[in-house]
């Protein structure tokens, strides 16, 4: 497949050739756009450089054709020598636009040739090395920072050689993290939004990203299931973040006064979180000043699920003791089983207690996409906050995630200190579209186009089918392992392989997956994560999120595991 | 500019056809690849291929050629109609290889078109619209997201709309945020990260990226002057993140205790920081639960700089009442002013009684780069935390923040909490590379490899001339409007325009700036911010981190200001 061209680029010269580069091959740069998009292109084409041309006041939304002089100018790839060529060369530079434009065509074929053995399954998903051995410098590839410039040319061998020895994360046997894939529309929407270089704290600076934000944030809401959609919401560098924000607004909501006087304030708070829960919210209890002591952990069933009993006791428990329950988060999809936390007990306990209800929908949270799924999440319009990261099981490009809150108001008050020379009150347009005082950051990176733009893209009904595609396959593996010898469901487990259980062969099985691990990663055929969790011996955890996946990968997995442990 | 055809461009068709694009037009995309860097190219696509191929086992150093069947497969451009491809005809699936070049292709020319724009004066900083006009939808550029996908064309359509209702901040005229600028370096290091679309938590899954924001951290702190480059560090999403690192850090350092029993564990805790700071301190004393209360704002001098004095009298006034004074922050560039506070003098306070000193340098720390300007900071090797954002003066694409450490294991104390999942002490790599348990964040976006990028494409060197440039222009501003009728200088102005200062004149001189600010941003001739301060009336702040800005630009600004604001 590496080597084959795709039947569909048509005639040509022969790719077997040897002469890697005619040198008579042309290529109209911007002709081929406007080719390609030739209902609509043309004449949007035409209408945006007449439109961004300060002389020509007049707007244009006729059917006309571009003429002439209103042209882009056409650029081909010439045999640039990149290798007298530097970063001063290039724009601003007076003539810098020749070099500027071939030295980022350059870029883009290292980036598409590497996009297109992302997908291929004869390409390995690494290459690994230790360290000491990149740090020692692979081949020429020299991390070290000097004080001189390097050439543009050495500039992209740096580039290829990032990329060689780096983990192709969409690779379709990529299943190490809750983010894998490489979705091409998100991709291309990350490159638009590296372009536009911009930042969300103001309407001023990023009106269309603030208002794609609104809009994409109003309809989470409506799927979280908040009547018409209402409530706030701001994307935030990650889930640990958001979940971090859902404690903030909870607190802010209960004791306001915390924010001028402090923790001091109040009385001893306690929050509470499933002993399965991802490890954000003790970052969050520990860095807000709650401390990790005042995070109750709830016990769970066989399957990892919040036993509500026990927080109804628990809470009990704090009250007596003259302590204020305050919070509490529920899972939706934790973070090694991918257990849901049952809602709609929880809530219930909540508004008998006037507790906070998060939930924690980093992982789980795209099922609200799948009519036939989204009962695992039954009773989350109940929440106060919701933290969904599109970032996982959505297979939008890292990162992205939403904090959403039912309140409105709340993220504001919490996290407003009126900044005069950002978000001046006297600005000619309606302020309460500027975002930035609401964030606890001030600069804040446009997280929202590329979703945005892959659900233009893919529609409600494109996730949806991704969701359930994602939940089929990982029956298919369930149904796999629970048959196959030599594997143990880690719910339904019993002795394997004839050893007796008891501490010696625990100690020796808890050494197993490390060790596949380990010949995996230098193999490079596929990953997986690995880990113990509570009195459970190391074992592998299988995600399946990436959109790449078909169910000869799963079974791929499955052999390589058996492969790669048959000497141990 | 916009509509001729540079002269490097080469023959071929004619530019001002109106047949915009031959039919006979092709295009041998990995052909030009290897064309460009033919020196090295040649070679290393071969041996990169190889490698990467299971089959072949061996490493390729040698000079050979590539023979025929390791070559990439020829795309040529051919006729696309994207009107009948929707998003999931692209890979990964099936014969999706080339849709999914054309379409990659067919983006990067709307953003390559973009980018040449970006830095042509002919071209408008922004169209503005208003919020109610944009959600209308401007001429069918529709922001509401819909069950059904859109056709590739329209997402192309899409792409261009984005841009062009979007602010160009990088538009040589662009002055109204400390982050302006569109480095063509870090634009290609922005595209390789998002086509890597990998997380930073683990050494795992990001090795390169790992290691690069290793050396770069050391390489940050030897500049600020610790010995060897030691401590620690890490890059955080945005200046206000990386100084709540400063202030949950110094916590961590005084008061171990409160990471696991909270605020209350601990007497009560006063920050200070400059009237003139960053309001992201102000959030951190907030959000960590010390109370804005307990943040006490220091006195400034008529630039902006704090007054040791005032910082040790309040020291004193707040011990007299049992409270501990723990945290200082210095600002290197204020946010409004650009003041650098005396940093040596508070570094004798701080010693003296034993608080953390904490330096602000998110604008100001480029200047550590310049052997010319570097004393502004004088005493900043005495911190025992810095901020530095290479995304604001020294251009770097947005976010490059990065909160550095003297003294190591801190920030690993403060916010680790072992997330077995993730953290396997027993992998096979030496796991202190792995950086995920130092950071509140889970998942971490790579904002290492732009910045690192443009370091080895610049060197020490190109950074340090882009500085004093920026220094240099901004002293040219400051001469000329010093001279100009109509203008004041906001440190030293008397009575303006003849009127006699009082609240009259005042009131009306307020509203000026709002004003022309308004009429500006609907010209989109130019952009640059204003806010009050203190006692002073609404006034514009001049921000040079710019490298597209040239003298002729601060020019065309104050004359542009005059002109917007000669009917008042």
């Amino acid at each position: 497949m590496a080597t084959s061209a795709p039947s569909s680029s048509g005639g040509g010269p022969d790719p077997n050739s040897t002469n890697l580069r005619p040198p008579s091959s042309s290529y109209d740069w911007s002709g081929v756009a406007h080719g390609c998009t030739r209902k609509l292109g043309m004449k949007i084409c035409g209408f945006l450089q007449k439109n961004n041309n300060l002389d020509e006041k007049s707007r244009i939304v006729t059917n006309e054709q571009p003429t002439s002089n209103e042209r882009d100018p056409q650029f081909r790839r010439t045999e640039t020598d990149f290798s007298n060529l530097f970063a001063r060369d290039l724009l601003p530079a007076k003539n810098g636009e020749e070099p500027t434009m071939q030295f980022l065509l350059e870029v883009v074929d290292i980036l598409t040739n590497y996009v297109r053995k992302t997908f291929d399954r004869t390409t390995k998903v690494l290459d690994f090395h230790h360290p000491h051995q990149l740090l020692e410098g692979m081949e020429g590839f020299n991390l070290e920072l000097s004080d001189q410039p390097e050439s543009l040319e050495q500039i992209l061998v740096d580039c290829r050689d990032t990329l060689k020895y780096g983990v192709r994360t969409g690779h379709p046997r990529f299943f190490n993290q809750l983010s894998t894939g490489l979705d091409i529309i998100g991709l291309a929407g990350e490159w638009l939004t590296s372009t536009a270089n911009t930042n969300m704290f103001t309407y001023e600076i990023a009106p269309v990203f603030v208002l794609m934000e609104q809009i994409t944030l109003r309809k989470m809401r409506e799927l979280v299931g908040w009547p018409v959609g209402e409530g706030d919401g701001i994307f935030s560098p990650g889930g640990a973040i958001s979940n971090m924000y859902s404690v903030m607004v909870a607190r802010y909501k209960h004791y306001p006064e915390i924010k001028t006087k402090g923790m001091a304030a109040a009385p001893r708070l306690v929050l509470f979180t499933s002993e399965h829960s991802h490890y954000s919210i003790k970052k969050a209890s520990a860095a807000l000043g709650f401390g990790t002591e005042n995070l109750i952990l709830l016990s769970t069933d066989e399957r990892g699920r919040v036993i509500p009993a026990d927080l109804e006791a628990k809470v009990i428990a704090v009250k007596q003791k003259g302590y204020v329950p305050m919070f509490v988060n529920a899972t939706a999809g934790s973070t090694v089983y991918g257990a849901f936390d049952p809602i709609n007990e929880i809530a219930d306990i909540c508004e008998k207690y006037d507790m906070w209800l998060h939930v924690d929908g980093a992982w789980g949270g795209g099922l609200l996409m799948s009519k036939k799924h989204r009962h695992k999440l039954n009773g989350i319009e109940r929440a106060n906050s919701v933290t969904w990261n599109p970032h996982k099981m959505m297979g939008v490009p890292l990162q992205c995630s939403a904090i959403l809150v039912r309140e409105r108001g709340l993220l504001q008050g919490c996290n407003s200190m009126c900044a005069g020379y950002l978000f001046q009150p006297d600005k000619q347009y309606d302020i309460t579209y500027d975002t930035g005082d609401k964030a606890i950051q001030c600069g804040r990176h446009v997280d929202i186009f590329k979703f945005w733009l892959m659900w233009k893209a893919k529609g409600t009904e494109g996730f949806e089918r991704h969701i359930d595609r994602c939940l089929e396959l990982s029956e298919y593996l369930y149904n796999k392992i629970r048959t196959r010898e030599g594997y143990q469901m880690v719910f339904e487990g019993e002795s394997l392989r004839g050893l007796p259980d008891g501490d010696e062969r625990r100690q020796r099985l808890h050494k197993v997956a490390p060790k596949i691990k380990s010949m995996m990663m230098e193999s490079g055929t596929t990953m997986v994560g690995y880990q113990p969790q509570g009195n459970k011996v190391n074992f592998f955890r299988m995600v399946i999120s990436n959109p790449a996946a078909m169910h000869s990968d799963i079974d791929f997995l499955i052999d390589e595991i058996e492969r790669l442990g048959q000497d141990l």
